[in-house]
């Protein structure tokens, strides 16, 4: 399989993600990022479930995390499965709304018990988890051999929040192919991902892009400088719904009134969902709407609400693409 | 005529925009507000369009700053009417998208070399400019009492940037009528109008509210929470196009989505421009879209643009909300 690693920015890189070393495993913090480089030390599933609830990693992040933390689990616990229904449960259970992650580690559970009968635990367990996100990056790959399908040279691309492997992956293979194209990344209040993770890791890959703040997006499709709109998703349901950072919702709605076609990547559906009524949206502190990178924006006696993702009905999708093929 | 000025919050009454002490002309800094009460100091008309262009004020507070500068002129100047001239020039030149100051100024100039036979010419002036001022608090006034009539018991408002005394005096009077009614206010990338202005003028007078980030109006509106949109505008053309800050473009795309009124609010149309092509949209620094109060949100090496301005096509807009009454 083709090497991803060296299309991808920096924040993406299996090693910049989450690390284990010396029985410690280093999650680099996307809060903190670009402006610093910092890794959250976790010593066990427990820390590592409690960094993933307080968003030190974002995105597909904690799945890579949390797939780190089994291996971390077998090497401080051994051959204990109450630890690991303790881990999966605690890690599980630490953003409600991306299930993949969820899935991924329950379907793992019974493998990892099934090497209990192996001399070398820790290396199996290890090996497990390398074999799955070798897969993940083999899907990842695919999305953007899929995704690039739907690139025409000269295009102007809108994105939301960080969107990830598959987006950058797509933006690889178009330049491959001599295109030309320019990236709209919205910052993304409140944590700024769009800034500082994906207009910083375009600026880094070399790719031309324009940093808007998220009240633009409309502007610039009105001036037809917005020929696409493409993002991660954290949710696709079979129904064509999808769930994916707050501000994706308008930016469809914006996409569907001036004849833009949206293209959500999704690694798969969450089959155990038969529809809206089955999301679960976060809520989380509405102090983070009043600060931004420690600054306050509004003062004391304001109040405010932070639902941290969007639901968008299947009406505003054009198509979904997986690791399949396009899904329309 | 009732005294609207105990119905304004803080920032919106007269002495707190621009008020003259001892020959200065000081404006209140609408940038550092709520977090420092700072007030810029201009000693004539040319100092006062610079305080204008760097946005010290904004909204309605360019017009009042602006007409204080003519006294301003007088008082320094006294009877030069290339001072006057030039004072116009440059203050109807500090920000090309709004023209109703530069429409007032026009207007007021001849009046104002009229009184170059008055023995008091300064105190000439400043009934001039005091009645101009009284003039607008009319039409405030009789644009709230229009706007009341769009807003029903339960309302969820949304608004957009900060949205001027029409707004203020419409939520004022529908409190008079024992109305309940919850302000949503976005809070309007880059400069943060919406959470330091507006939140923090709605907390001030003791409205229900919410702060969100400028991405979240689409959830709030798809959880039917949000029943009208009701901004101030910049500009207004009679074929009913209308102009306001960056954002209201997306949000009344989405509004027409939901079903949800938009209503902008308008002193007047701008008869010197026929449609969407005579208007100039200002493109500011952008700088401006990479930092937020001081602090960077994205590296060096990241391209921005910054439009500042979104033009609303007359079909997204329900009504202008106008003196006269409400223009469909």
């Amino acid at each position: 399989m083709m090497d991803i690693q060296k299309l991808l920015p920096f924040i993406l890189r299996h090693e910049n993600v989450a690390v284990i070393e010396h029985g410690i495993l280093y999650i680099t913090d996307r809060q903190s990022y670009p402006f610093e480089i910092r890794r959250v030390a976790c010593s066990d599933a427990s820390e590592t479930a409690d960094a993933i609830r307080r968003m030190v990693t974002q995105g597909g992040g904690p799945l890579e995390a949390a797939l780190r933390a089994m291996v971390l689990t077998a090497m401080k616990k051994g051959k204990d499965r109450d630890a690991f229904d303790l881990a999966v449960r605690a890690l599980a259970g630490a953003r409600p709304t991306n299930t993949t992650m969820k899935r991924e580690l329950e379907a793992l559970l019974p493998d990892i018990l099934m090497g209990f009968d192996q001399e070398d635990f820790v290396s199996y367990v290890d090996e497990l988890v390398q074999s799955r996100l070798a897969h993940y990056d083999e899907c990842y790959l695919a999305m953007a051999r899929n995704g690039v399908r739907l690139v025409d040279d000269g295009d102007g691309i809108l994105t939301t929040c960080f969107p990830e492997h598959s987006f950058f992956l797509t933006l690889a293979l178009a330049t491959e192919k001599g295109f030309s194209f320019r990236v709209f990344a919205p910052e993304t209040r409140p944590f700024l991902q769009g800034a500082r993770l994906t207009a910083s890791g375009l600026a880094e890959m070399g790719y031309e892009h324009t940093l808007i703040t998220d009240n633009m997006v409309s502007s610039f499709m009105s001036q037809g400088r917005i020929d696409k709109y493409m993002t991660a998703s954290d949710l696709a349901l079979r129904d064509r719904t999808v769930v994916n950072k707050i501000g994706t919702l308008g930016n469809a709605i914006a996409a569907k009134y001036y004849g833009i076609p949206y293209y959500p990547f999704a690694i798969g559906f969450d089959e155990g969902k038969k529809g809206i009524s089955d999301i679960e949206i976060e809520y989380r502190d509405p102090g983070e709407v009043k600060m931004i990178r420690g600054v306050r924006t509004a003062p004391e006696g304001v109040s405010a609400e932070y639902p941290c993702f969007d639901i968008i009905p299947s009406s505003l999708v054009t198509g979904i693409v997986m690791p399949e093929g396009i899904v329309r």
